[in-house]
């Protein structure tokens, strides 16, 4: 079978099955934002996350130093969305030949300064030739008292998202516009006033240095992911995990202004970004309804369906709609 | 500065002054085959490795299977470098979209089989599209009561090597020949005998499926490191982190009976392959001359110099040449 039929999520499924694992220390492995492995009294988290030239970056569109700081970030999302302290950090790369040792140092010097952030050692790695573009595979070691699984959600739960949605995916298409008309040699956006250059570089920050942001007290939360691949897929992955179904209500998905507004000059709609697409880092959670937390309350748990209520109070199933590898059109 | 000019081993030191580690509990980190970090009485190893098609492998030679295999193999030889023991194994695929997921099954087979002869569980991973070849980045954790580094060497000790060295490069060698005659349709190989036909296909085995060893009593050892750039190279490390000499005897490198035959019939010499082919994944370490080892003494660890003493007695010094990513022509 082609991986385009099977997908990328069709893919993981079977090789779980294939890798399935006996260990008793293992108490989260493939399936979830990282692996939590028993040891001793503590817990140590364990992730892994590949980034390639073309698919998950284009380097017309971003610094090194750029993407020095959002490659550690992702891996600091998922340590956080298990509610772990991210700690060592192992850098493998790949690098094209022709490329000038400056590059990879401004690329550390993101790392290092995200690093430094969060209070994280660089301790190893492995450095080769590249002949297809850069390569990037990040693994990076936390350690937490107590794990938060995707497992976990039960019915009657309240589902929270930690930062406004969509931001990111709006700062893509902005990016790749001002490729297209650049390539073009027109700047449509000049007409636009400060006040929206201001948003939309808001907008693309987001996009290419997302801030991972962990919760203080994750005590009542019962489960947890970081929204990488989008609002919809990743909740999925909470249902399909823990067995169980949601709803969620369109208007009380948070939406910042700034992406409100350019929605409204691009005349589209602000909340499909915010539910398909991916890269915002936020976190996404369930916690019984008396959880204290400044999060944003967007749905429950219920038993089994999925599906979205909307601003006119209609129910609409959802299916896993965001970025998938293998099947998506790239 | 060009890559090309400043070499892998130089990124590589000037990566490392950039990261400069002040945590205590990471007892090495990079520059070692693998980051060892205490925790409670425990040391925990990790080590990652990236495998690029065209780079690493040639999807003309070796079957998904064994490159499964040795995926896993050369992580878990880092893990026996440092007096360890592997334990789980992360994998990240960069996968392109026209792959069948047969390929994948059969990469997951590969890599299963040698898991299963270790004790090693696949704890997660990371999997996404490649536009450029397969990419694989292993990250294998593991622990160790007492950790080898490759700075422990003390004039006076002993060098010792697990294995032959060369057969890898030697495989290589053979397996590009028979890729170059395939080409031109002609079959050299035919007028061999068969010991000869067996011979090569151990050869081959060696490069393509290279069996990890440890040692079994590691109680004296004072550094140690796997043979994976070649032993001049190799062995260079060893004295560069333990900033001592060596003197190696040139008769005394154990060299397997179908490499002999092999270089033999190729008019070429045998010890070259040792001292420059790298990925034999042999243990090279140092110990005090009373350590009892089956292992084949080599050479000795003196104060500054580093030469090779030959069949006539004369001394030669050596400089660390083998396989560096970057200078190398590729």
């Amino acid at each position: 079978m082609q991986l385009s039929e099977i997908g990328e999520f069709g893919l993981i499924k079977k090789l779980r099955a294939k890798c399935k694992n006996t260990r008793k220390e293992i108490l989260a492995g493939i399936g979830d934002d990282a692996a939590a492995i028993k040891q001793g009294n503590k817990k140590i988290l364990i992730t892994t996350d590949m980034l390639l030239e073309g698919i998950h970056f284009d380097l017309s569109f971003t610094t090194f130093y750029q993407l020095g700081y959002k490659f550690l970030g992702v891996n600091i999302s998922d340590i956080f969305a298990m509610g772990g302290n991210p700690k060592y950090f192992f850098i493998s790369l790949g690098i094209p030949k022709d490329y000038n040792s400056n590059d990879i140092d401004e690329l550390y010097s993101g790392i290092l300064k995200i690093a430094k952030k969060f209070g994280i050692a660089i301790a190893g790695g492995d450095t080769c030739t590249s002949r297809q573009g850069l390569v990037l595979s990040g693994t990076l070691v936390g350690d937490a008292d107590t794990v938060i699984t995707r497992s976990g959600a039960r019915v009657g739960d309240n589902i929270f998202v930690t930062s406004t949605l969509g931001d990111s995916a709006m700062g893509l298409m902005l990016l790749k516009r001002q490729k297209a008309e650049g390539r073009r040699q027109k700047l449509k956006f000049k007409t636009q006033n400060s006040k929206l250059k201001t948003q939309n570089s808001k907008l693309i920050r987001k996009h290419l240095m997302p801030e991972p942001i962990p919760l203080k007290d994750t005590s009542k939360i019962t489960s947890m992911i970081d929204i990488s691949d989008g609002l919809l897929i990743d909740l999925s992955h909470i249902c399909d995990e823990s067995r169980v179904g949601a709803v969620i209500y369109k208007n009380k998905i948070p939406i910042s202004g700034e992406l409100t507004d350019t929605a409204k000059i691009l005349g589209t709609d602000p909340v499909k970004f915010a539910l398909k697409g991916g890269e915002d880092y936020a976190l996404l959670f369930t916690a019984p309804p008396d959880i204290k937390t400044t999060a944003s309350k967007i749905g429950e748990i219920i038993t089994r369906e999925r599906f979205i209520i909307d601003e006119k109070g209609r129910k609409i199933k959802f299916e896993p709609e965001g970025y998938e590898h293998f099947k998506n059109k790239i």
